[in-house]
This record gives structure tokens, sequence and C-alpha cells, in this order.
């Protein structure tokens, strides 16, 4: 398969765990013979520092015409908790969501057997834990309009939903959840939000396209809860935007290592893939930063285009690194393995 | 002290849990010589139910000239996945803590040593636990203007806040750091919303005359990430209404019991106490509802007017029937005490 993959790394420990990633889907290539070509370009704060825009031109450009987007990680302290900013690097990333149509986010959440003691909730709790979280990327309010009034005394933002927007990622939940276990919990807050009403309307009228799938609803403060207090009755979660924000990072700490996990996000037309760990600028340049989530989002692209048998590959190999305690630091604090040599590992053994 | 206390039992448990708060009370007017007067009325589905609205005038009316209010719980299953209810019980308790101007929620969030294995999270990840929210109440997106179009096809609702609003709870929050540990970490979007940026000014200024306090920042999501993988971190947290719903829940699972958590809502002119915990309906009149939870709200309650002796005689009485074991089956599968006798002990204790 030719496929032309549009490459960001972005700030801080992007670049180094995007070159892992490039490694490993060149072992794919060689070994499966296929024929992908890489374009570069920058996003996030480097591209302010470079260019002045966090989402430049000619980066928006590249990402459209190629096949898939793969990304690092975007943000850099100078530009947080300075509320005058004009140029923020976050606009960077949900512009190309929406210049890119990219309205659903899928977010795995499953708990590697090998690293099961790692995580800060008990063993028994978490074991068994996989499901995967719909979240809406495009919409709410994100991109709801924004007011300040011209003394600055009197904020707003809009969270406003159409039928056209639940339905087109409904659609995709729905979808997901009949590949796996037939279940899926639409998480609202439907008991004081409009927009929660229409989403479960929408929703509800849905699942009667898809009848083996079983459909139910928590409210997102009981859904923060039910994430920690009983994660493995969960297959497929849906939700909107500012609320899978939060739960989806949330669900992040059950594995006890947000370095091994990959988030892809679709559209009609496009697709971006990666690593859900933020920049993480103190580990910058030190090739201490674990580049497994950013491999196994390349995995994700690999699925994304049918390419199920290659994906495997690179999750074995994967399974293989963690299982020989070939991790970075984050992982084991005694392991001597960099970000370099844990994607050597897992590129050679695909 | 003379006190005229509204009580609001609500639906399911609400009633039988308050019940026992009660009761505290009365032990504490006897051994301390108060006077409590209580005055009771309907809230929530049951006040559907009798009079057809969530919060009668009469209750309403009770509210406002009470000093302060015990509330128990509400919300009914027949009500809820009912998108097209007119009347929610939910309506109740917005409206009392609107039309009570109950702007402030506070939630401590702590571990009791006995009970630090009831966690779903680590000992070593939970232990020394002790930190408050500090949530808007009274704002934000579940106050601010809802929308539908006459098709049903398009819903909004609007996230509003004045620097008024902020400004109030602001102070209360950096006031309560102050007597506690001096940290104050304001938890916002502010890379997103507009909002939260002027939340993020705000509180900054605000800040400026409590030099001895800490302040910083932390986005929800990643917050929602924190407060699992390291909640000994916090002290105080203050955030807005929404993310102050999802986050406090999330809280309240660190401990393991939600059974035993408090809340209290103030404003400039009243306040009102009660347990996290719901209605709870599957537990409804089977005497084996947690009392503690709303025992502690009348602990609170004391606090709050300056009856500190009085509420730790409360809060000595409750640790001292965890630590005898004198607890309704929650808090231990083979426990044989019921919500009254756990209610007798207790109040016997003060
Ligand atoms: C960087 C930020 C704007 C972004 C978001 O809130 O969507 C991030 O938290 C994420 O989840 O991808
Ligand atoms: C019942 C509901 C409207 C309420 C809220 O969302 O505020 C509840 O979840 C709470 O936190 O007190």
């Amino acid at each position: 398969m030719n496929l032309n993959i549009a490459l960001l790394p972005g700030d801080g420990i992007g670049p180094e765990v995007l070159d892992q990633a490039v490694k490993c889907l060149q072992a794919v290539e060689e070994t499966f013979n296929h024929n992908f070509i890489y374009k570069e370009a920058f996003v996030g704060a480097i591209a302010i520092d470079k260019k002045g825009n966090p989402l430049p031109d000619n980066t928006l450009k590249l990402c459209k015409e190629a096949d898939a987007v793969l990304f690092g990680a975007i943000g850099d302290p100078k530009y947080d908790n300075n509320p005058n900013a004009k140029v923020r690097p976050e606009q960077g990333l949900l512009k190309l969501r929406k210049e890119l149509g990219l309205f659903t986010n899928i977010r795995p959440v499953k708990v590697f057997p090998t690293l099961i003691d790692n995580s800060p909730l008990k063993k028994e709790i978490i074991s068994g834990t996989d499901f995967t979280i719909y979240r809406e990327l495009t919409g709410g309010i994100y991109f709801g309009e924004k007011k300040i009034n011209d003394e600055g005394t009197v904020a707003s933002d809009l969270c406003e939903y159409s039928e056209k927007e639940i339905s087109r990622i409904a659609h995709l939940a729905f979808k997901a959840a009949k590949n796996r276990s037939n279940k899926l919990t639409l998480v609202d807050k439907a008991n004081v939000l409009e927009s929660s009403r229409l989403w479960r309307k929408v929703v509800t009228k849905i699942g009667q396209s898809y009848p083996e799938v079983t459909l139910d609803f928590l409210f997102v403060d009981n859904a923060a809860m039910q994430i920690i207090l009983n994660p493995s009755q969960f297959d497929v979660i849906l939700t909107e935007n500012m609320f899978g924000d939060i739960i989806s990072d949330e669900g992040s700490v059950i594995g006890g290592s947000i370095g091994l996990l990959a988030s892809a996000s679709v559209g009609d037309e496009n697709a971006l893939f990666e690593p859900i760990h933020g920049s993480y600028p103190q580990a910058k340049g030190k090739d201490i930063a674990n580049p497994v989530a950013s491999i196994l989002s390349s995995a994700m692209l690999l699925e994304h285009f049918g390419l199920f048998e290659e994906a495997m590959a690179v999750r074995e190999a994967v399974d293989k690194s963690l299982k020989k305690g070939i991790v970075t630091p984050d992982l084991n604090e005694k392991s001597q393995y960099g970000t370099n040599q844990v994607g050597d590992f897992i590129a050679n053994n695909i």
C-alpha cells in the first residue's frame, strides 16, 4: 500500500517519540512491502516561534493532502498561565481538528498485564479493564462562540450541538460497540444541560438501528466515579467534547502508565494519530521519554487503513519490549534503556 | 445558641439518614445547652408527587426564614432517562441553590485511617490525603441561557461568569487556604475557554491580597488525573460549577466510602448542609443506608455557626463508631448494624 503520512513532531518530547514511531512504520514497510512517504511540518509552540502561527498554512496544506497525520505533542510552559497571550500552541491543534474535520477522538483504555502493578488503583479493581472512549472533537464548548465584554468583567463560552454532529459520531461508536462487547454508555449531564438532552434523544434514536448493542446512560459526575470504582464495567463510552477531555484523561491513569496510551482522531476525509501524553518539556532531549504511546499511535494508523496484520506486528513487538523489561525509566526506575533504544528494540522486532 | 433549622429530607434514603443527623443535633442541644428548632418540608421527587413542584413555595419560604437548611437527598429513577419530562427533581435543588444564593459548595475530601483499605486506590497513594474543594454553585453552564430550536435539532447551553461571581468565592477559598496549608489550586480550562481565562485573571488578582497563600493552576483534564495519581498534593481546590461537579465526585472515591462525605453550600445569607451521596433508591427503607455523611453534614452546620467544640464532639463520636466497627454494611459486609443503630450509637456518644 502507498500512504502519504504527514509528520507533525510539535514541541517538547514530540519529535523524539515521533522518530521512534517512524522507525516502526519503516520496519513495517520493509517487512510487509509497503511504501509510505513522510513529510514533516511545524505545529504548536515551535511553529509560533518560527512562523508566528501555531498552525502555519503550509502545515495545514500538508495535512489536508496527506492520507494521515502522525502527531507528536504540543505545548510550551512559556505560553501557559498567560491569559493575555494572543496566540497559543493549543489553537494550532484545535484549528487542525476543525479544518481536517476530525470529529471523533478514539481512546482505548486498557491494562497491560505486565504493568498492572504500576497503577495507582488496586489490581482487583482494574484487572480486565478494556474500554474505548469516543469523544466528540469538533463541537461543543470548545468551538462555540466566546465572548468577553469591553470592561473584561464578564466572559462566556457557548456549548452548542446539532443533531448532525451527534449522529455522525454516535454511528461510529455504535459500530465500535458491535465489534466489541455490544455495550455503549452515553456520558452526559442531561439532568442539567439542554445540549445533553439532545445527545440523549439523538443517541437513543440511533440506538434503534443497533438492536444488538445495549445502550445505557451515565451522568458525567457519576461517570467520573465509576471509571475509578469499577472500570471493567465499560465497553464503549460515548461523550461530548469537554466531558470527553476530562474523563479520557481520568481514564488514562487506570493503566498506571500514560506513556503507553495512544489515540486516533478521525473524520470523513482525514485521520490523525497521537500519543495522549503532552509535550512534557522537562524531559525534552534527555532520551528518557517513553516512545510506546507514539508507536502504538502508528499501530492505530495502520489499523485505520485496514493493515491489521501490520498493526498486530507492532503491538506484539511492544508487548515483547514490556515483557522483557526493555522500557524507559517511567515504567521501571531502574531501567537503563532510553527512548531510542526502546524504539530500536521494537522496530527490530517487527 | 438558638437556631432555626429547616429539614428537607427529600427522596430515597434522604429521610432515614436525616433522622440520624437530627438525633445527633438533639444530643448536642442537650449536652451543650442549645436550642434548635426544626421545621420540615418537601423537596425533590416527593414534592413533585405531592405538590407538582420539586421546590414548593412553602419549602422555599421555610428555607429562607431558617438559619440553615439540613438536606437529605433528591432524585427518583422514574424521572431519569426521560428527556421530555417537564419537571425534574433536580430543578428543585438548582432553584433552591439559586434562590438562597448558595454560591459556594464546600467538599472536604479526607481519608479515614481506619477505612484506608476500603479505597479503590492503593494505600501509599492516598495516605495523608486531606483537601477541600470549593465549587462555584450558582453560575456557569448550570444557569446560563439554554436553547433548543423549534425542530429540536440544535441545542445549546451558555457558560457565563462575571468578575463578581468569581471574586466572592475566590475570597472564601483563599481564606480557607490560609487556615489550612496555604495552597490554592485553581482548576480551569484556560487554554480553551474564555470564561476560564477570566477566572484565572480574577483569581490571580485576588491572590495578591493573600500573599501567604501559594496559588497554582491546573487544567481540568490534568486535575482529573492528578486527583487519582497524587491526591495528597492538594490543599484547597477552587473551580467553577461544572468542573466542580465532576472533580468533586471523582474525589469522593478516594476515601473508598462515599457514605462518609458531607458538604456545605454557603452564601451571604444562608447555608445548606447535605451528604454528597444521592438518594440511593434501592436502599430506601431497608435500614442499611450509611448515616455518617448526613451526621457529618450536621457537624459542618455546627462549625458554620462557630460551634467548634460541638462539631468536634460529633466528629469524635463518628470516629469512635468507625474504630469500634459500629458501621453499616457498606463499610463492612459482615456488619449487622443498621442505619438507626449507627445513628443511636453516635448520638449517645456525644
Ligand atoms: C491541548 C488541549 C487543547 C487538548 C484538549 O483539551 O482537547 C488536550 O487536552 C487534548 O485532550 O487533546
Ligand atoms: C443533582 C445534580 C443537579 C447536582 C449537580 O450537578 O450539581 C448533583 O450532582 C450535585 O453535585 O449536587
